[in-house]
């Protein structure tokens, strides 16, 4: 009889393998699961197994219960299929094999809400789970992710060795995976995390647009740009990455970033943080435009045809080539800020709703390595949110308002310069108009309260009485003193 | 024994009496129930009854048997509830009284997915039910209002005469009433009228905002600005009315406007639109805007703490004063024009998807009057959508685009000056982005999925390939070539 393995893993695909290779790089035994569909998934196991598993401490097994009973109690099994219904789907054939305090992972990109359920259906049955958002994409996988796990708490002192030791280490040594917090909350947290990641690749991409096309920079051009950037206070992996991307070849020797077609996908975890952020009454506009932007990408054919409807007439007026440089790197940055602070007011505001207690500087620190968002930025938020008197808000942050401050001037007069040129900057935009909207003391909201009042007796407050006290105006001299019980606007 | 009565109504709250009032002026004899909830919603029907519906052909009931039976059969019974569980409550209470083929209408905001579920229910179960999106406010349920009925196609006939008669009717005389569709369909169709209004607030208050900040209109010549422009294209109740609240007085003789809290409300349906829209992959980023800037305008500490933190250094630069008042015109109503195109779109894609059948054109013409974005250029949407040659986007009809590539030199010119000068004008800036980006044959989404394919092997399609085709380029040189099954960005 073999030897018992440390952790179990289901699910096959690049995030799936590579994850089983990272577990047995770090001492880990390992047995692999992957359900046979014949035509579809059949042989994936014994591919594996065979392959890129070959020599290394991988067990593979084809049936559900073998898979189980070659796990050590209290079995970990770390489930990497589609987010939805094949999770519970493979949580219901695991269930009649786990015994009392066995541990299921969901390390796919579920649905907060669903995890939530899950931890408890989950737990009705004597087991535990943990809902754990993993980021870092293959490469991640493979050599160091960033990994945000939540649920059953009792279940993370034994699943910490294990995820702690596949996990990336920050520069100061610490592994980019800690504790949540209880119920979904480790997958809302991934799940902001991924919206964070959809408004960055849009900043990156009007960054690209704006320097591609006002400026006329060629590739190689904007290649040295963003690496030059990438030392600054900017450097990140996706700035990285872009720099490589701008100046690698296709085959024939042309650029490849001029082949690829621009229609963006998208496959739900950015329109789910802007849900969630309604749903919580929280503005998160910056990441609603990049999803939004994605939507209107992979329309094309419309495009093509209003394009051709649209006759162009542009102004070229004139603009410094280095200023526009040093300009677009403050929108980039500035943006980013904001985004940023967006999505951690969400989190804040959802941890407030959940009681879910979350570690703001924790979770900033989780993500400093591994995932796709890693920045040296997220030392300072994490910093920002650990000082003694920790900001309302993270602009508030003394280091934050100086930098953005800097970048005011250059940020407002690219979005400016930009849009008088026909440069679509949605994302560079929104953020803009959240920075003016946070900091007016006075918004002309004053005015939909008037209309509110006027059509539907939505009553108002006012700014020479004390707050919460509701006022109606008979504006029309006939509409009657009733206030609105029923119509909702 | 007292005759029975044409149709009863549920709920007198503003909109319920309103309605019940509006029935009997058109020869309706209506039948009226509200529950009693001693100490708060105590003597509500005797109220009405003694007060504002004495001497007129409508009946009192607080005993929910009584009401049901004073109605004659097909019963039509109307409810205008709040939205949410107090409507399946009301209908299981209906329920044990109804007879086959009675037929129940609710005229609240109902989310368009409980009126599916309710449309099957009450189907089940032998009775008829009808979701109606009802929009008019106070004046529209007295006088007449947009009715946006749809559910069990069966009833239409029965309900017609009564929803017609008290529905607005526009200038060539028909009602702004029609059959929308099965299902949800009626209140999806509201809800996405509520949505459009939300973005019509929002775009009046930047008008408003950057009228009087930065060109320091006064009040008085604020409504004479609106005034005007309510004669013109812009001509519609919400332009009429933000001229009648610029100019109104408060008791003291000063400005209320200038009294009222800039602290703007939301009950959920434009927040729903955009959470829809996001489902069904559509942009709504203009409506988006707007329900995140009242978010913000009602986080008031925050703003009012930001705005100590962040010393303003506005530039001043110059803008002819006729100039601007026209150009912020031009703003308004292009960017109103993107409003509505995104919003019909979103029907468009609704009607595709839920195979409702919608008649964008219908639609329009039902929001000619009585509701709360009536105008008149819902004619002329209208007369798009009934073209020979109905066109694949709004902004492509002929007389559309003509009217946006008339405005988009002032738009655009308004939107650059009024960001440089610090303005917040999310809903303009939101609209221009729209728009530049759905006349771009190119945007910059190519570098996205560039971006996706680089840490995520979620593969790419080329411009030199047909569509359809999707490639994984091993950008590193050390990724493998397993493509993407689980991670999901």
């Amino acid at each position: 009889m073999q030897k018992k393995t440390d952790i179990g893993l289901i699910g096959l695909a690049v995030m799936g393998e590579n994850l089983a290779l990272n577990m047995e790089s770090r001492g880990w035994n390992v047995s692999v699961y992957n359900r046979t569909v014949p035509g579809i998934e059949e042989g994936v196991v014994d591919r594996f197994v065979a392959g890129r598993a070959k020599g290394k401490n991988i067990q593979g097994y084809t049936e559900i219960a073998d898979f189980v009973a070659s796990i050590k109690a209290p079995r970990k099994i770390m489930m990497m299929v589609r987010a939805g219904s094949p999770v519970d789907q493979l949580m219901e054939q695991l269930f009649p094999h786990l015994s009392t305090g066995d541990i299921l992972i969901d390390g796919g990109n579920s649905n907060f809400e669903d995890t939530e359920r899950r931890v408890k259906l989950a737990e009705s049955k004597g087991f535990r789970f943990v809902g754990a958002g993993v980021s870092g994409g293959e490469e991640g996988a493979l050599n160091g992710a960033a990994i945000m796990p939540g649920g059953t708490k009792s279940a993370w002192e034994e699943v910490k060795p294990v995820l702690q030791s596949i996990a990336a280490k920050a520069k100061d040594g610490m592994p980019c995976c800690d504790w949540v917090g209880p119920g979904g909350s480790g997958h809302f947290v991934k799940m902001i995390h991924n919206g964070i990641e959809y408004g960055d690749m849009q900043l990156i991409s009007e960054s690209y647009w704006v320097l591609r096309n006002l400026l006329g920079l060629s590739n190689e051009e904007l290649s040295k740009v963003f690496s030059k950037w990438n030392e600054g206070r900017l450097s990140s992996y996706l700035i990285e990455i872009t720099a490589n991307i701008l100046k690698h070849k296709d085959k024939d020797g042309e650029y490849l970033i001029d082949k690829i077609l621009d229609t963006a996908g998208q496959k739900g975890t950015g329109k789910w943080s802007v849900i969630n952020a309604m749903e919580l009454g929280m503005p998160l506009g910056l990441i609603a435009s990049a999803v939004f932007e994605r939507s209107l990408s992979s329309n094309k054919e419309v495009r093509v045809e209003a394009s051709k409807l649209f006759h162009e007439d542009k102004e070229k007026s004139l603009y410094n080539k280095a200023d526009m440089i040093e300009d677009v790197e403050s929108a980039l940055y500035a943006s980013k800020l904001v985004s940023y602070a967006q999505g951690f007011a969400v989190l804040q505001k959802a941890s407030d709703e959940f009681n879910w207690d979350l570690n703001l500087a924790s979770i900033a620190r989780m993500w400093r390595e591994g995932c796709i968002i890693r920045s040296v930025f997220l030392n300072d938020i994490a910093a920002a949110f650990e000082a003694e008197d920790k900001p309302k808000h993270l602009l508030f942050a003394p280091y934050f308002k100086a930098e953005i401050e800097q970048m005011l001037f250059g940020w407002k007069h690219l979005v400016s310069h930009a849009l008088k040129e026909e440069m679509p900057i949605p994302a560079f935009s929104s953020a803009l108009n959240y920075f003016y909207s946070l900091t007016s003391s006075s918004l002309p909201a004053n005015m939909i309260q008037a209309q509110r009042d006027y059509f539907g007796a939505h009553t108002f407050e006012r700014v020479d009485q004390p707050r919460g006290e509701f006022f109606h105006e008979n504006w029309t001299g006939h509409g009657g003193d009733t206030k609105s019980g029923t119509y909702n606007v």
